[in-house]
């Protein structure tokens, strides 16, 4: 691990401590710019934890630790109907924040959230999404470099088991940011746009929810038009029957090695719950269980990526890899290898990002109005779908790179 | 090979004895059906080529052919401008009628075969396309049976060497049916619409010409919306760069086994070209070299296909494996084997059912409002990319079956 400075850039706050934090830990504890100054979360169990885990207070309000005048900044990770008002809080508190995606469930609230940071001199950053991702930051250089000529297409696809895990019961409601919409298409959405350029001129898309039980989207295949011609394909499907990683080196979302032969195994792993209020509580449960130990560190693992995504540029088509960048082009066919991060799951480019925002006071590249853009797209993707048209959109901003 | 009928249902007349009649040949001397009785060629040597092989008589030109009585079904195999001229004279003769893909390069034309074959009582098949490989038929029993339940969408992506291969000028020229649009666009839409039931009530594309010195559509991506609520999107590039059977068992699309570090390869063939004049020559010599061998048998084969697709039903995905259909449903895993016909590339199918329909008196699936309906997509994936909005079609017609 890093050698940590007395005064890092990023003092942190944790709001919720459930599993998107830990999923976080790990890159938090190896970041060199990067110190757990205090939490806040509503379950006294997982207070005491953080406290005898970190050393550091932690708080049963938010409004609390916003007023903590160790943390500079805060890393809003409660459910997602609650980010918005969490992320107000903290800009009215003068702190940083970055948001864990989905930005929020309306476009009324990331323009309010938007306005807020404005307001009060605060950086905002939305993630993690996949668009951090290493080897998509690489592949979004060489399309900036022009070195494969003009983007033509991408296309993304993603078959997991997503909706068959255990589950709360609002994340089977797409009213409370449930579903595929708010949970996997972000990631699909800010990747595709990081690589596009980021202007999306519109979107005709299909959802489904194909799962008794399951009343939320679990499915979509999205068509995006860029407004410099190019375009994208966008497909998930979280049932939990084909999966792409199969496609992908037989890597996971996270970046773990995975067995081959798991098909159907968290669909049959839902049998063991009477009902979904039993489910929801195991859900609860280990989200917490995992308590502030992070995810675990295996011995080995490859880059994180959110299914299998080719691009095609005119002069040749790339794709993520295991380690790296697959570069299809006149030449043939090469790897370029791509350094990680010191933690797994690797999201240190997040911290990165932030760092750089508050050491050069610049917008971090996936600020509010970025953020928005992407939620943007979510919901032409329900739109698109419920009314079957084509939708062209308002409020996409560019890459700035 | 089977023991022939000494008057087997079809008599078969060959219209044009270039690639694609190479390409049929291993099948039409295999088909238990099927005898060859004659041909039409404007090549003398081809002509000669074909009565030194197979003992018939080879005319000059079509009227001859299609006034010869020992032929009752003629093969369309021309160039794909003729295929319209061709198919009206054999109609007014009273012959049956199988026309290679394209169908022909308007709707009009389209439109003008449908009428001539309805007008004189003769039976119009279009076809091969990949809609015939057996794995796609046994996909679309499984979905009209119900089993996994109904279809919610069908993603097919090929990335191939297509538009780096040696051609001659036209198949460089859309107006003259060149590109993707007439000659793999046809494959992933007849496959798709016998899938999805056949109604396809709009298309959003974009497609690219991204080769220099090769003016023509050499990639798409394709939304298509179903009546009934299924989608399906259509992804196809031909630049030579990734190689899409890396994801079907480097399968390529006859089913023959392939290198998998070929890449490039096509392309770096092109530059012992010094013009287009020169590489259009060579790769009229080579469709005529083949001569009337046909196919060049391998040891072992497998089924042809269009690229890796996967299927989505609510309660399971399907997609064809190398030698069958993958079905992964509620139980997980597992391989449905498919029969194969005896000749490689197997095409069996298209003969199968014209001489069902000539047996029957009942038009074939692949008839010409089938054909016209699957060249009304491709129009419209041209149309769309073009004015960038979705249209809707008016000349779907549903599968029979």
């Amino acid at each position: 691990m890093a050698v940590k400075s007395d005064s890092p850039v990023i003092r942190l706050g944790l709001i919720g401590l459930g599993g998107a934090t830990n999923q976080m830990l790990p890159t938090l504890r190896s970041h060199p710019d990067v110190r757990i100054v205090a939490a806040a979360d509503t379950h006294p169990d997982a207070r005491d934890g953080f406290t005898a885990a970190c050393g550091a207070p932690a708080y049963a309000e938010v409004e609390a630790l916003c007023r903590d005048p160790r943390v500079n900044t805060v890393y809003v990770a409660t459910p997602h109907q609650w980010h918005k008002e969490h992320a107000l809080i903290a800009a009215a508190c003068g702190k940083h924040i970055i948001v864990e995606k989905p930005m929020a469930l309306s476009l009324e609230d990331c323009d309010a959230m938007m306005q807020a940071a404005h307001r009060h001199g605060v950086h905002l950053l939305i993630g993690h999404t996949h668009s951090f991702d290493a080897p998509v930051r690489r592949m979004r250089e060489i399309i900036r470099s022009g070195e494969l000529g003009p983007l033509a297409m991408i296309n993304t696809w993603s078959y997991s088991n997503f909706l068959m895990r255990p589950r709360r019961p609002e994340e089977l409601d797409t009213s409370l940011g449930g579903g595929i919409i708010y949970n996997q298409v972000p990631h699909q959405v800010d990747m595709v746009r990081l690589l596009g350029g980021g202007m999306v001129h519109s979107v005709r898309s299909m959802t489904w929810a194909l799962e008794p039980g399951r009343p939320t989207e679990g499915s979509h295949l999205t068509f995006l038009q860029f407004e410099d011609g190019a375009a994208a394909s966008l497909v998930f499907s979280g049932y939990d029957y084909f999966d792409s990683d199969e496609f992908h080196f037989w890597v996971g979302e996270s970046g773990e090695q995975k067995a081959p032969d798991a098909h159907g195994k968290a669909r049959a792993g839902l049998r063991r719950f009477a009902d979904a209020r039993e489910e929801g509580a195991f859900k609860a449960r280990a989200a917490m269980a995992v308590g502030l130990g992070g995810a675990p560190q295996p011995a080995s693992w490859h880059h994180p990526h959110c299914g299998v995504t080719i691009v095609s540029c005119a002069g040749g088509d790339m794709r993520p890899s295991a380690d790296g960048v697959l570069v299809y082009d006149r030449q043939g066919r090469r790897e370029l290898q791509v350094p990680r991060g010191p933690a797994f799951p690797d999201k240190a480019s997040v911290l990165d990002e932030m760092a750089q925002a508050i050491r050069t006071a610049r917008a971090p590249l996936h600020d509010g109005a970025w953020g928005m853009a992407t939620m943007e797209v979510c919901a032409a993707v329900l739109q698109s779908a419920r009314e079957r048209r084509e939708i062209v959109l308002r409020h996409q901003v560019p890459v700035r790179d």
